[in-house]
């Protein structure tokens, strides 16, 4: 596979090729954060995105890239949910047949919605199989298009339609803070806040356990590192993409890590004080900046609530531990 | 008090009054609770508005039409917690004194929250006290104006400002569903959608243990009940209010109720399906459409998720359940 970089211009082209599918999802504010933190905070609500997670975005754009042969012979991806959901979800809004390689231990809820949007469920096992080489033969066989999680152009400039409507709405940033797991939303997000937000100073968040991304940076190339176990089970991913790396490297000044403890106090002010559900990996840029991982003082930061799609008995354990 | 029964013109002022205090908040869908029920659902998301609830509107639009005099005099109010939270953020806002006298067995959520705005609270036994008569002597100590609940005409008007939103948001609604407890939101939201949704059925839901509403319509006159027990918290009203009751004879169509159950699932819902949390009373528009309570089949339905305050524990509780 080549690798073409995306820039700006495809999250412009995403933009329209989004419209109409995807939520425009509300950017909110709470009195309560800001005086917590000193700063100016931005919520962008991804969480009340179709499919429950901006991960819709990039599926969308990148079905929709696909021209009318390729739709005929239907997609394959592979996810550890969220990115299925939303695949599954663009793909029967766009008439397109979807097969999904998931692991066996992903969320209940993230399965049963995948399924309940018509998609086909290949299982794997997420700590001794190979996932990738799993979908790719899947695609052989059926001259299916793989549509990967993060690390593909359309994918990334589909996520970065979130970060361009956040600065629509609410004007030019002084920091923006994301989630990292693979990087296609933080990678989509650097373009659009260095489109339209110039000056814009921009962050990831890892959780500690698999701060991958955080290495990456320090040493100037992807760093690989073993599948990390944390309640961020949407970052769980062993290293960044190759598409998405260059654009992190130029673009995010750097990745720092909160525990699964600061996620699930997060996660307990979400709902207690701004009346959502983020699920833990959607808390990871909100918990960097209530855990003052980062100076925001005086700053207008924007941040990523990546998603909202947690089980309810799960959630029901952390908001009552 | 003479009795001056607000109209449309009302809420139009009140908007003007409210804007930049209160949040717009965002007008919800799910495609999951549209397939369910056969409609086309709009959900006003008023659990996402500041203090948690739009009893926010109310107060602002109540306390700005205060002169600079009464002001200075500061305001006294009761109610069983959102009001209470309203009142104290809107009239820290607008720099005026609030002293609230709340249940003794308030929820915690409530009570912190409504200390924390910077309110005087004097606390009353629910169940053997009579709150207004003890808000009309600290108020007649003061030279305090009283903001009570629900029965006061710029009460009324603030909270008409919602539907007002959402009908300018997604168009003419054919039908309208609204929590009712003492009819402060049902009243203004019928005189919103009178005016700006012609031919708009409005329909009014009660906690089934509280259907003081349902029985006050049936019998044409307010009727008062035994204060009912019921998750619902923010519905345990005896009787609607005076100034409230004309309007809903004129423009309220029926009230139906549902049960605490259906209220629990249809929490239940709300947070797996749409991320959002919202309060048992909250739920009672939505819970009364998705309990099919209504035939809303094929219509365009116009919901009031009232308030989303719910202490962590209990929400934990109903989750687990």
């Amino acid at each position: 596979m080549s690798l073409r970089i995306p820039t700006y211009a495809d999250v412009e082209t995403a933009r329209g090729r989004i419209a109409g599918l995807a939520h425009r999802t509300p950017v909110l504010s709470s009195r309560t954060a800001d005086a917590r933190v000193g700063a100016t905070l931005f919520f962008k609500a991804e969480n009340l995105q179709r499919a429950g997670a901006f991960k819709f975005r990039g599926a969308c754009n990148a079905i929709g890239a696909l021209d009318a042969d390729a739709r005929k012979r239907g997609v394959v991806s592979y996810s550890s949910g969220n990115h299925a959901q939303a695949i599954a979800y663009a793909a029967r809004l766009l008439d397109v047949a979807a097969t999904i390689v998931m692991p066996s231990d992903a969320p209940a809820i993230k399965l049963s919605a995948t399924k309940g949007y018509g998609a086909e469920i290949i299982f794997y096992d997420r700590y001794n199989e190979d996932r990738e080489e799993i979908a790719g033969r899947v695609a052989a066989e059926r001259g299916a298009a793989i549509i990967p999680p993060y690390d593909h152009p359309d994918v990334i400039a589909g996520q970065g339609t979130a970060v361009a409507e956040m600065v629509e709405d609410v004007g030019a940033l002084d920091m923006l803070v994301v989630p990292l797991g693979g990087g296609g939303l933080l990678a989509g997000s650097a373009l659009a806040a260095g489109a339209l937000s110039p000056g814009c100073r921009v962050f990831g968040v890892e959780p500690a356990v698999g701060n991958d991304g955080q290495q990456s940076l320090q040493k100037g190339e992807i760093v690989r590192i073993a599948v990390p176990k944390s309640i961020a089970d949407g970052a769980l991913t062993p290293a960044v993409g190759r598409c998405n790396f260059p654009i992190l490297r130029e673009r995010v000044e750097n990745v720092v890590t909160v525990s699964d403890e600061e996620l699930v106090d997060t996660m307990k002010f979400f709902v207690e004080r701004m009346k959502i559900v983020v699920e833990p990996t959607g808390c990871l840029a909100a918990a960097a900046v209530l855990h003052a991982k980062l100076d925001c003082a005086g700053l207008r930061v924007g941040i990523v609530l990546s998603g909202g799609n947690v089980d309810l008995p799960a959630l029901a354990g952390f908001l009552a531990g």
